[in-house]
């Protein structure tokens, strides 16, 4: 991971500083709550979302650097991923994520779901204390959608009408609106004028598509310890993502295998091994790779004085994972 | 009901357009999501907490009357309150609520969850578009008191060692936080300076605790066709409320039952009439009418040309819930 050591390298502190604060943040009146948020914000986790705040912040910064409400952000959004998480492990029913076991897993669901609110609640309430009405309001969009987007993969489970198209609104929904959101929302902290507001906010709409594209291409060529949960996990809960879709026309098998709902223990390896040896994930690969292009080009919008290197190597980063 | 009939009746027809935008508001995008937010707003609900919401509002308004924001933070209250009904329908396993089927028994235990996330995520927007960062503080603070109820109720049941102090601390988390922050919200928006906003808060608090008090005691006296649910549902949980606290003292027979967590058909039957026909509901009561009596004096910071008429009127109608 060569580009990731050097992607990061600018603001290693700082992501250090919020693995303390998040723990801090969470301090909850009740040590249930706590070991429930301590349990998830100690098992590690790419802290993507974060480290995509901070660049952005940082990118725009001033001499004095990346602000403390733009800190309290990116802590904010990673409070926010990791409820979703909780509750979206509860609704998929997964037994383990980033190699450890889920919350409604070790402790049960009524403490997952409370966990989750817990964690919602105390990210609303720390965007209130950034004080900026604007950053409210598009982070707040951002919980709605994810609502929608759980509630649209709920119903196109092993659903073979179910279009790339509506992949990558489904997409967008999941993973797409919070990396927007918090892309736009940290320059907005810099008081970025609208448009490049808003540059931003594409930004991080192509680099959440591609991200999705690219983690949905590991459930079906990773190990399940590279994964930290079993591989073909989505597929097996019938998420047809980017790299299953484009391998459907290719061989009917793959219909047929997704129509009985993989209901012999060999299928889901069938199925896998299949995908593997087709074009899918390359076509996936391929789309992630013009998605991360895309985002690239947002970045026009930024005056030529500052750098948008590390934005740019955050592009390489996200592909490299599959390569 | 005569005194309900005269408190709501300044506010009659607000509430009732008020129950047209609640079903306005939450069309959803996905079909399931508004048939299971219909399914909660037909189903009736006192509607207590937006109309506590308009009567503060009212008394603190100018000439032009009731304002939309304080109209649209009225919406807000109830759809708070419905996220978490959902949600603590799920944690508790009611099936049924307001003489209807709960959301997770019509549909699943997953749509209740996203049903919840979804309300709570579309009243944080509505919220940030009050564009009013005091109320938005305010008001996600209630967000984060529930969850911290509802985890102490949790950790509590059958716990015999559960005292009134700690009853009324996880009441004040469950109940008296939304209340209080809705009226401190309501006439914050009348901008009202800080000592009567914060008179406004200590009514809705006291209101709030009185209101819980004597939903506790209709859990005890109330038929199961009057609750729109089983009587003594909440007994048989194990949640000891205020009339059961105040009887354990008074028969042995109560902690026996408790103890072996009503575990025979009839125990829970046993214990209703055992408390019904003892002191603890009448020490409830008391207590209850104490909160009102400290609600109606915290009024005592409002100018004396405004009119306390409605908001004490309202504490009236509470007590007569039960008489």
């Amino acid at each position: 991971m060569v580009v990731a050591n050097s992607v990061f390298a600018p603001i290693e502190k700082d992501l250090l500083s919020l693995n303390q604060n998040l723990q801090n943040m969470i301090g909850a009146r009740h040590p249930v709550l706590y070991a429930a948020a301590e349990h998830l914000f100690t098992a590690g986790g790419k802290r993507l979302r974060p480290a995509i705040v901070l660049l952005c912040a940082q990118t725009l910064a001033k001499s004095s650097g990346i602000s403390a409400p733009q800190r309290r952000l990116a802590e904010i959004t990673e409070i926010i991923h990791t409820a979703s998480l909780v509750h979206d492990d509860v609704l998929d029913e997964c037994s383990t994520r980033r190699g450890i076991k889920t919350v409604h897993n070790v402790f049960t669901t009524k403490i997952a779901i409370l966990a989750g609110d817990f964690l919602f609640a105390q990210s609303s309430w720390y965007l209130a204390n950034l004080e900026n009405l604007q950053v409210v309001k598009v982070i707040s969009k951002v919980i709605t959608d994810f609502a929608e987007g759980e509630v649209r993969q709920g119903f196109t489970r092993f659903d073979l009408q179910f279009s790339i198209e509506e992949y990558i609104g489904k997409s967008f929904y999941k993973t797409g609106s919070l990396i927007a959101a918090s892309c736009q929302g940290a320059v907005m902290l810099n008081f970025a004028d609208k448009n490049i507001a808003n540059g931003f906010y594409m930004y991080g709409r192509y680099i959440g598509l591609a991200f999705q594209i690219i983690d949905d291409i590991l459930d079906v060529v990773a190990s399940s310890n590279d994964l930290g949960k079993p591989a073909g996990s989505d597929l097996s809960q019938g998420n047809l993502t980017a790299p299953v879709l484009f391998s459907i026309p290719e061989d009917y098998q793959i219909t047929q295998l997704i129509n009985k709902e993989f209901s012999d223990i060999r299928d889901i390896d069938n199925a896998l091994q299949i995908i593997r040896q087709g074009c899918g994930i390359q076509q996936a690969k391929d789309l992630a790779a013009e998605y991360l292009q895309a985002a690239i080009d947002c970045l026009e919008v930024i005056d030529n004085s500052k750098s948008t290197e590390s934005l740019k190597k955050l592009t390489l980063y996200i592909l490299e994972r599959v390569n």
